[in-house]
């Protein structure tokens, strides 16, 4: 079960509320990036980044001088996925379909040196699958220079919203189409870099990733 | 151009930035949904939320009940398109590829009727363009109900990274696949409402939106 802290609580549309851990399991491992907030000499800032899991503990990286970072303390992360528009017969129920998860805490400066590599290599795995075995391993200059926080699941929302439009009563009889249109995201072809050298084939885990980002 | 105030001027990766009101134009046009980040009892709170822009204001909207507007005040509103992952020959060289928008500023709660219903058309033209004239307008008791919010875009900044990934000189010769793999957003086949009257085909304007998102 998730927390119900005051801020994990739904006040409205309590129905999209999802309250187990695996649903927010697999709201954070079907993502790619996060938007992270934090507060900046009293401004929000959010900022777009990349994440990785292990277990209930979510871990971000920047660089050490990354303005985002220095402001750490109490952070949102809040990971989107967005499935359709829905499309009502009216303009006020129009919608969309989406999972979200938003994770809120204290960010700490991971130190450990294990636990740091164990994050790089989960926020890799996070943006592409089989890709830390197949590259260079973080060296002394670059650890030394990257920043690696966690962030604890403890407290923690995930919001669904499926299905189609919610019409009032009386919109159901009007003449206009309603329904769902769908959001696919997927995968293009992958595009070499132009200074790769010659013979080196696109391997399994990139090309054979499943249709659907 | 746009502003160069300290949050809107990067610090790091500076080739990244774009400075041209039309280039945050391009990226908020070309968006679905942005994330919403408040300060709530000195938290930050980051939330998925539509949007629509009129000239160089953004509008938002939500219940007259909704704590993300109840916060208010001091805002930062992140529009993020993702284009691919960039797979480097090192673990830490890897990125995505992104097209970024950030907005700073104090939303201003909307009273005027009229500024009130073009904010309405603009967010759902956003989410749904030529749904607004298909579809039953708000009426009192549904704008009554509503809240809509304006942010100037005086203070934004436009983050872009496209292309290969860029490697150490010496890894260069690894026999690593490096370059990347773009990610594909577009619409699948439109899905009726269940509750759909018989005879209402899918309108041109949901049908024929082009293939990409």
């Amino acid at each position: 079960m998730l927390s119900t802290t005051p801020r994990t609580t739904l006040t409205r549309s309590k129905e999209r509320s999802r309250t187990s851990r695996s649903d927010l399991h697999a709201v954070l491992d079907a993502g790619l990036i996060c938007h992270l907030g934090v507060v900046l000499d009293g401004y929000p800032m959010v900022v777009p980044t990349a994440y990785g899991r292990i277990g209930d503990t979510l871990y971000l990286h920047g660089s050490t001088g990354a303005t985002s970072l220095r402001a750490a303390g109490e952070v949102c992360v809040t990971v989107t996925h967005l499935d359709g528009i829905v499309l009502a017969r009216s303009a006020m129920h129009h919608s969309v379909n989406y999972r979200s998860a938003m994770v809120y805490g204290t960010l700490r400066t991971v130190e450990d040196a294990e636990e740091r590599v164990a994050a790089l290599r989960a926020i890799t795995e996070q943006l592409a699958p089989g890709q830390w075995d197949a590259v260079r391993r973080p060296d002394k200059k670059e650890l030394a220079a990257t920043a690696v926080l966690a962030l604890s699941l403890a407290e923690a929302s995930v919001k669904v919203r499926q299905g189609p439009p919610k019409d009032d009563e009386e919109d159901y009889a009007l003449p206009v189409w309603a329904g769902v249109l769908p959001l696919t995201v997927g995968w293009g072809a992958p595009d070499p870099d132009p200074a790769l050298a010659p013979g080196i084939p696109v391997p399994a885990h990139i090309a054979g990733r499943g249709r659907n980002a």
